[in-house]
Formats: C-alpha cells, structure tokens, sequence
C-alpha cells in the first residue's frame, strides 16, 4: 500500500461517512499517522440521495471528494480499496491492494441493506444506499415510463407505473412523497400520451405506524402530508416476496409492480475477521462499550452505524443516523490523543439533536427535545440543516440553486437517463 | 411504437443534438406531427464534455431532458430508441422498439469518433463524445492517480502520470489544457506523495499547426498558451498504434502511457439503408442538396455533422461543430413548412459565427469575420457564449456557480469515480 512508516502511532480508519471523516478532522493535527480508506474517493451525503433517484438533484453535488478533506493535514493518507478481513491477533487488515498493519484501528463501515436473508427480494428489489443505486433508480424509473408508453397491454402499463416502495422509515416516506410530486409537476407534461392518473405510489410498512423512531405526531402528519399527495399507506403490511412482477405480502393484499424499492432495512457493514459473537444479534452491528472500544479486540474501535453501543434507555444501539456517527467520531478522536497520552477515556455521551422528515414542497416533519413541529417551518429548517451539513461551499451553491429551481417551477431538472439501468429479466415475459 | 395516426403529415427527426432540437423548435406550431427519437433521453452540450471528464462541471448540468423541450408543442412525440435502419422504399425506419413510417425522415444523427479503422486504437483509446464516455475518462484519469501511489516501479508510475491525447483540435486542446491546470491546482493537494512534476501532458497533432480550422494567429497562440501551462505540443506527428501500454507514431517518438484520448477525428453517424454511394468519401457524411435533401431519396433530409453540404469554398461540407447544425435545422423547419405550401424553398446559408477555443483560465482564443482576438476577453466571451447556449435556466446557473468557485479556488470538486472504469486489461502486466 505504499504508506511509509511513521515515528507516529498508525490509525487505519475504515470508511468516509460522517463518522470517518468527523474523527478524521478531530486527529488532523495530533501527533498520529492516519490512514484512511474507502472503497468510493468521496463521501456520500446519504440523506439526499433520495434526490438523486428522483431527478431533483445531481450525484455529483451530494458527494465529495475525500482527498480534499485530508488534503491540508500532514501524515494523512488516502487509499481506494476494499478492506477483505481484518487480522485482529496480527494488528493488520488485508485490502484489495495489500496488508497493512494498524496501531489502532477504527471500524467506521456504515451500513448496508438488509434483505433479511430474503434472496428472492435481494435479486429484483432496488435499493438506495449509494450514489450508483440511487443513479439506478432515477434510470429504471425514466425507463419505466418509456416503455409504458410502448406497450397497449394495460396492466403492463399498470404494473410500469405502479411504484412499490417497502419501508417507513424516513427514506420510505421521502422518497414516496418525491414520487408523488414527479407525479404532479413532471410526469403529465413529459408524458402526455400516458394517464398519468393511474400512476401510483405505495408506501408499506411493516409496523402499525410511519417514521417509527418520531413522535406520535410527526408520524400522524406525515402520513396525513402523504396522503395529501396522494401516495397510499399501508400500514401494518409486511412484505414476504417478490418475483420481479408481484409483491406479496402477509395478507390477501398483493401488487403488481415493475418496481419495487427496498427501504425496510439495513444492518451494520461488518467486515470478516469480527467474530460473531461480538456482534448484536440480527442487526450485524459489532458492540462496542461506552469508549467505542470491542472489547474482545484491543486496539479495535468501531463508530457510527456499524457500532452498537448498548446503554439501558438505547438497548438496540443509538439510531444508525448520521448524528451519532460524527458524534461518536469526534468523541474517539478525542480518546485516542487522550490514550497516547495515558489519559483517562471520556465516555460517549449522544446529544440528541432530534430528527426531520421532509415530504415534499412546504410538508416536513421535525422533532427536537423541547419543540415538535409540521409544516412550512419544519420545511425550511430541514432545508437549512441539510445545506449545512453538505460538505463544501461548491455543493450547498449547487444543492441551494437547483432548490430553489425545483421550488419556484415545480420541476426536476435532473431526469437523466446517463446510464440505462438493464433489468436482468423481463418483468412481464416468462 | 404506438404513435397515432394524424391527419398531419409526419416528420420523424433521428436525434435530438443541436440540429434536431433547433428543427424540432421551429416546427413547434406547424400542422404536422413530429416524432423525435433519440438513444439517450437528454440533448449533450458536447463543447462541455471535456470539463465533465476533467471534474470541472457534474454531466447533469451539461444535459437536459428532451421531453422538457418538446413539452408544450403538440403533436410532438418522443421515443428513446436506436434507429436500426431507414427503408427509403417503403418510407420508413427499423428501430429497437418497432417500425415507423414517416412522410418526411429527418437524419440529425450527428458524428461519432473516428479511428480511421485502426481497430487497436479503437480498443484500447478512450474516447469522449458522450456522456458517459467522459464519466469513464474521468474515473481513469482518477484511478491512475491512486494505482500511481501503490507502485515502486517508476516507469510504471510514469506511464500512469503520462496523459497522450491525439488531435489539435479544440477537443483536445482544451482537455490538454484542462489537464494541466488540473495538474497545476488540485493534483499536488490531492496526492503529496506522489511527485506531481513528473505528470506528462501530450497533445498530439498530425498536421503542422493545432486548432487547423482557426486562424493562423489563434493556433499560434493557442499552443504558446498551452505551452506556458507545461504541456507539450507535437506537430507533424500521427500516431500508428496504440497498444494499451506503449503509442507509436510515424517518427521515431513513443509514449509509455496508460491513458490515450483520441480525439484525432470524428465521422458522420449515418445509418444503415442510406447507400454508401450517398456518402462523402472517408467521412461518412451524407451528401445533401443546399436544402439539405438527400436527392437519391425523396423526403429524406440530412442536417449538421452528419450531413455534408459542399460547396465552392467548404469541398467537404460545413465544419463539424454546433453553428452549422443548428442553422441547418432551423433553415429546414422553415423549408419544411414551404413545402408543405407548396412554395419554393429556400437555400441554406451559412452564417459562420467564429470560433473559439479555451485553454485555460483567462486564456482562450476567438476568431470572428472581423476580429480576432486572445486572452483574458476572449476567455471571458468563450465562457458567455456558452451559458447562451446552453438549454435551461437551471443549467446555466449551476455551470455558473462551478465556474465561478473554480476560478476562485483553483479546485475541479466534481474529481469523482461515480461508476469505476474498468479496463479489461492490465497495462502492465503481459
């Protein structure tokens, strides 16, 4: 890997998310040599990406390049691999591009759709976690209306305009709500030889009510803002198929759908090496104790998503959010300079900042400690955090103007086909 | 294809660049009915791709949405298909989504890349004419600079530092410039441990002089411009092969290199059905009429790159660039509309409107009927010109803002490797 040695203790950090990259920043001036390592050369603003798929933003402006935060701090590197198995007796991680040994090593993997084993899903689902899943979704969606307008069979029409989105989760509910304004403001007038009135968009969750970890109220009003728009919710309706053409759930209720989005999901990013045990059931989220250490692992630290750090009011972890990964991330850059220097640990401690929900244009759903709100101002506040915690000034000008484009002329500029997405199967032939 | 039956005659337009949307334009309120079928669902601002490939602008900005264009003029339909083949006899065309019959077949088709039949070159050269061909030079040039850091064999490190691109047109004189500036601002930042003075910048010309079809005074000062930012300019030489590892020209000069562009010549993209007696030797273009009438074949016309025009003063047509398109088509929706009155048409004329190319900030080069011009002025119109003619609003500003933050910070933030480009061969090993 070419990284030379240093009089320095080594910390390999693995991942550029929110949690990476805020403990990055946190070490970018201590006496340590920092190695940090993606298998994409930007980080992902993951909140937004649902943006992406749905044409209202460009891939390019919610990414970042990851060289470009380190670029200023001496003894940083940056290396493009895949990380293989980590080698917790020899201190060191096998990647696509070689070994290297680590003093301290930082699991920061984020985490990954789950498809709950389900292999059927996994083939013909899409899911949207990354910036090329998400480039796949906007594809597939434009295609979809292309072909419906070739075929004269109305149920394959049905079934190409027919939007399954499975999980209410905040990605669920923004990305049905995105839908239904395409729907409005950009399907009738790209497509007028379609009805676009039959386009539908479902929203299934699982559970008895939407936005699960909000209050009662923000998930009531972003279902009543759901349904204003038009999406239908179906609640309590769990998914236990899909074949490329039907999605079948628990009960009689069944659809028949080119698309279906998986969003009912994800679990940590694990990486081999970590043994099983130290991880929480079901979930793939490795424990760690209260200083982000696995405790079976000395040396070993993992933050963020794939971090699962049980407390008695959290016993499933802290929420996978970006919120606690870069507060975990700044607390272990703290720990680590406190360690060289034979400090005592400081213990995580969550501030919870609250969470946000945007449904579309004017309709949001905030909840913080003291004040819950719905509405125009939960809409803009959402908007301004979100443009604040973009990295760079270039991607909040870009993300700012193409708003405000969207806003002010119903529109999504961004329906681009760049790369067709080529469906394996053929939903309607046999 | 399910277009309906209209009792307006129909032109169908094969592509959707600058002639077919300019043509598409001026037939919007006529009695007729238009079939517009393009590959991609976009229109490309092809003069921008080079800043696509060099990180500087995201590809959305530089496309927009067909169906946007076309969406408030009825009668207009829009298909995303590959035209196979055109039946002149039976009047009309074999797509990938079915036949069409046409009473009138506009070929807007356009150019494609040009390897002279060189099927070496063909296979191991990239290219940029699209967008995704700039996503995937993008991604490499990226990808060398991080397999640059992981090797100790300097020649290997050489060869991936070593950028050949052959044509002194304004293709490549402004992806060499951009490369240099590149060089110049973010590749130090980026990879300190690389020693970016050992970058190699080629730009290869056949002839005696680059930017052939500009003045004498431009080219001069285009290649002093290109000089000052450190790449070096070869005239007089044409390359012979090219094997993924090593370019050879007609001299004794090679180049070890990983990365050649060819944007040594481009052809027309005539379509199959049109007989190659109608073509222009060694160019693939389509010979018309001064009304833009293939004459072996009533009711079909060719304009833009794919169709040559020759006259006294232009032999082989009108030059392959935006201006001659896109007044082509507009000059062939009016003739259109006389012929459907049954009144003479009207010749075409050129309006040569100048040219120009950038090489890097505050350097450019303009000639126009009166005045030719270099520098700083020329830069700034350069960089007018094209946000005028750029299709939409939204576009315009979000080029706008990269430029402006690109200028300011010396930076390309867009340096991302969205989609990996994968070769299928190594460059190194045998």
């Amino acid at each position: 890997m070419n990284i030379p040695k240093s009089s320095f203790p080594r910390i390999i950090i693995i991942g550029g998310g929110f949690g990476g990259i805020a403990l990055a920043q946190k070490l970018s001036k201590k006496e340590v040599q920092v190695v940090l390592i993606d298998k994409h050369n930007y980080h992902t603003f993951q909140p937004l990406l649902y943006q992406v798929s749905t044409g209202g933003l460009e891939p390019d402006s919610i990414a970042y390049p990851i060289r470009k935060v380190l670029k200023d701090y001496p003894n940083f590197y940056f290396r493009l691999a895949n990380v293989e198995e980590v080698n917790a007796n020899g201190k060191l991680i096998k990647t696509s591009i070689g070994n290297l040994s680590y003093d301290y090593l930082v699991i920061a993997t984020g985490s990954e759709t789950n498809f709950f084993g389900n292999k059927e899903i996994e083939q013909y689902a899409m899911a949207m976690k990354t910036i090329p899943q998400s480039l796949n979704l906007r594809s597939l969606i434009l295609e979809n209306f292309e072909q419906a307008l070739l075929t004269d069979e109305m149920h394959e029409r049905d079934a190409l305009m027919n939007f399954v989105i499975v999980g209410g989760g905040p990605t669920g509910v923004e990305l049905a709500g995105a839908l239904a304004e395409i729907k409005k403001g950009v399907l009738p007038k790209d497509y007028p030889d379609l009805d676009i009135r039959r386009v539908q968009i479902n929203l299934l969750q699982g559970g008895d009510c939407i936005l699960p970890g909000m209050s009662k109220k923000a998930s009531q009003k972003a279902e009543d803002f759901l349904e204003e728009l038009g999406v239908h919710v179906w609640k309590n309706t769990r998914v236990t198929s899909y074949d490329g053409k039907i999605v079948a759930t628990k009960t009689d209720l069944t659809f028949s759908t080119a698309t279906m989005v998986w969003a009912a999901g994800v679990k940590g990013a694990t990486i081999k090496g970590i043994d099983a045990k130290e991880l929480l059931a079901g979930g793939k989220r490795i424990c760690v104790n209260q200083y982000n250490q696995v405790e079976a692992y000395p040396g070993i630290f993992a933050i963020g998503d794939v971090a699962c750090m049980q407390s008695d009011d959290m016993p499933r972890g802290h929420p996978m959010m970006a919120q606690p990964a870069m507060q975990q991330g700044k607390n272990l850059g703290e720990n680590l300079v406190r360690l060289l220097e034979n400090k005592p640990l400081k213990p995580f401690k969550y501030k919870d900042k609250g969470s946000m929900a945007t449904v579309g244009r004017n309709k949001a759903v905030a909840d913080t400690k003291n004040f819950k709100f719905q509405g125009v101002f939960a809409w803009f506040v959402w908007m301004f955090v979100h443009l604040f915690f973009l990295i760079g000034f270039r991607n909040r000008a870009v993300v700012f103007v193409n708003w405000v484009y969207n806003y002010i002329r119903f529109d999504r500029e961004a329906r681009l086909i760049i790369r067709p997405y080529n469906r394996d199967y053929s939903p309607f032939k046999d």
